[in-house]
């Protein structure tokens, strides 16, 4: 409750007490790769179009980063990981050779990303962490598609916030200060949780406490990169209701 | 399913669809009078503090619009509802020489204002509707202050848009527009429900449907302003459970 923040003690004061926990979204609560590739792979069927629908998702995903580090440096203006999506899925599609797919056949898969699948773990975990604390996403989707991501999987979120509130892609310093002043928290007071190592870094940078959540098959099963946590995180867990447990014995 | 975009008849594009239904907050969704009043009498109690606390919450709730209209004009540089609340209680204390109150009490009347009650009508009406559309609040109420009512009361938003998300205040087009845009829909995709004509009015210039919530109880027993539609919009209801019964039938 607020009013506690006022009433409280000078304990409660020089300790800070977390109130606000953030999520990334793509690879930590969703499973993008074997959910891209089960809308690629059945939109090919459906067309009767083959193709190697995972080297698809996966090069398809390698444009994400480079895509909005071109908004970051200024070379793009302003753009939506939607239409970022749409111009690298058409790079993408042209390099791999992949034919028959119509335009409204691309936008199926552009809007595959609002339709991604949670962790087994996800639901509960949220849930659990719920009760005791406010829950957000802090994402490079948009409000839009994260929202769609929501209602379509039952994801209970006390607030959703996209790279789009900010028009600045994470790892931007205005990404984790902005959704702290939106949700009225100091960043001591919020933990950003990430299957990302620099994600994580970059929070910590800003004052926000950290929580690794360990994803090891995001990127399919022989993925090399976030295997372990590259720091000492505040937090580790390998799902969302270990780190629930976790922050229960705080 | 954001797929049916692409896939649907050309009468599906002929004629829009309403899939977001915005929600102006404070009167339309939670009875803040009753419940500021309930607030500052038991902190009068507490206290030892005799006053008319019907008059304070009036007399604060009076200072709202103008507070708001010198950001509008750009005397006061971006200041949240929260700062606006604080700096307007201390002129309404003042004015009806209340005495005996502290800084911290001050405090607890301005969070006051994040722990409102609904209306009886809107747990479920709300529910009901988000079977079928996104439901979103539109407040000029800041993220914070309205993630902390749904909290506390289980307000189920699909999301939570307040005007610090855009540094603009209703009626400025900017949050109509805004708001249409971070949720992914054209203006004629949404709908604006507010117990008030000048919300609606302004709403339906920028494009939106619109929906007047009658209220008349908002401003207490004897309320003059806003008791019936005062044009023709699109949905009239005594409440949000009447209003999914309206649209259950489009």
């Amino acid at each position: 409750m607020p009013s506690e923040n006022v009433i409280g003690t000078a304990e409660d004061v020089l300790v800070p007490q977390i109130r606000v926990i953030f999520f990334d979204t793509f690879g930590t609560v969703v499973d993008w790769r074997s959910s891209m590739l089960d809308t690629a792979s059945r939109l090919g069927r459906h067309r009767g179009v083959d193709a190697d629908w995972g080297a698809l998702v996966d090069a398809w995903r390698a444009e994400y980063a480079p895509s909005m580090d071109r908004v970051r440096r200024g070379e793009l203006p302003w753009t939506t990981l939607d239409d970022l999506h749409r111009s690298s899925l058409r790079k993408v599609i042209t390099q791999l050779a992949i034919d028959g797919l119509t335009t409204d056949d691309l936008e199926v898969l552009v809007l595959g990303w609002h339709q991604l699948r949670p962790w087994p773990d996800v639901l509960a975990g949220l849930h659990r962490l719920k009760d005791r604390y406010t829950i957000s996403t802090l994402s490079n989707g948009s409000v839009a598609m994260l929202t769609d991501i929501a209602k379509n999987t039952g994801l209970p979120w006390d607030h959703i916030i996209g790279a789009d509130v900010f028009h600045h892609y994470k790892p931007d310093r205005e990404v984790y200060l902005g959704a702290c002043s939106l949700l009225g928290c100091a960043p001591e007071e919020a933990v950003m949780c990430a299957a990302h190592n620099d994600d994580l870094a970059h929070a910590r940078s800003a004052g926000l406490g950290t929580a690794f959540l360990r994803r090891p098959t995001e990127h399919g099963p022989r993925q090399q990169t976030d295997l372990y946590a590259q720091q000492e995180w505040d937090y580790t867990a390998d799902s969302i209701t270990e780190l629930a447990r976790l922050l229960d014995r705080c």
